[in-house]
């Protein structure tokens, strides 16, 4: 009972540190911006030292990284889990187009907005952040392949990419203002022309 | 053939330099980014002096506010021209998607980005940013539907706005890479949703 035992909770609290710091990084960036969101600030919010925070992340751009890749597992993770309390009616895809734009216009999205525009000015971030948007943009599709239910064909599969960039355009119009009503018809609308454009499942 | 003479030059080179400022200032925000953009790096790229600058813009916030609707409005209107020599066959809509994705993936959509971006985090630039989003939206909107030939009734003002909100995805789609292979079979697909979708022109 020595030795394990004692590692074991140890293991528990790098793990539930690390988490912290993840959360609040994502929270600190939507919130902030990047030129605002310092791993000090970071550390502060998630109640954890600097020193701490940089034994689990040596430089900002791996804690950032880390940041969002973690948050978005977590999020696709849970809207999976709804995706799959959702009945098989008319309705479904709407529903299912609702939760997909409560993902896009909420504070993931809002984090790694202000890192991919931070890339952009940046040079040596911008290959890392490339390969992240990449890695997110190929589990998005799956994801979403997956909810409706359909398969991933040509014609089919730019439906799905179409979508994907219709929910980034409504989290960009988000970024400034409540944009909920203006959203609402759309999310309406595109869940009909899916309906009328995709294989029935 | 005195004074008037005289002031009539005077007015066009006055004009021609608040042009050049505006058409720098975009050129700037687009590769450096809002924190990289200021009055003095602007005025270099525009080859007038910082006082100038500042005769025409006397704050930052003014300066690129100007250049956006400025930039914006010249080429929405470069699109109109374009889309008015477009044939009125079936590739009418695609061969308007992909004006409407080159302008939403060029510089113009990448300042505005950066400039957007900067106010969320900045919020003393909101509200005139906020005003601005609003009304080059509604202009958008407006171009659209003349482009497209068709009414805005409910329905298909949704599919505009749902066009749009694809676009700015297109665009932030293509702020770290050449997106454009991908692009190009979104906006076809795009392009059949919607001439299945709105009512014939």
């Amino acid at each position: 009972m020595g030795s394990p035992a004692v590692r074991e909770p140890q293991q528990d609290r790098s793990r539930a540190t690390r988490q912290r710091l993840l959360e609040a990084a994502v929270e600190c960036l939507a919130e902030r911006g990047f030129a605002g969101s310092t791993v000090t600030v970071v550390a502060e919010r998630a109640g954890v030292s600097r020193g701490a925070a940089q034994h689990h992340f040596p430089t900002r751009e791996e804690l950032f990284l880390a940041a969002v890749r973690y948050v978005s597992e977590v999020r696709m993770q849970e809207i999976g889990r709804q995706a799959a309390t959702l009945g098989a009616g008319s309705r479904r895809t709407e529903a299912l187009m609702e939760l997909l734009a409560d993902l896009y216009t909420g504070q993931l999205f809002r984090a790694a907005l202000h890192l991919w525009v931070a890339a952009a000015a940046e040079p040596q971030m911008r290959e890392a952040i490339v390969s992240l948007e990449a890695e997110l943009g190929r589990e998005a599709h799956r994801a979403v392949i997956r909810m409706l239910g359909v398969p991933d064909t040509p014609g089919v599969r730019e439906t799905v990419q179409a979508t994907l960039d219709l929910l980034r355009g409504l989290g960009l119009g988000n970024l400034l203002t409540d944009d909920s009503a203006r959203r609402a018809g759309i999310v309406r609308q595109w869940a009909r022309m899916l309906d009328s454009t995709l294989p029935k499942s």
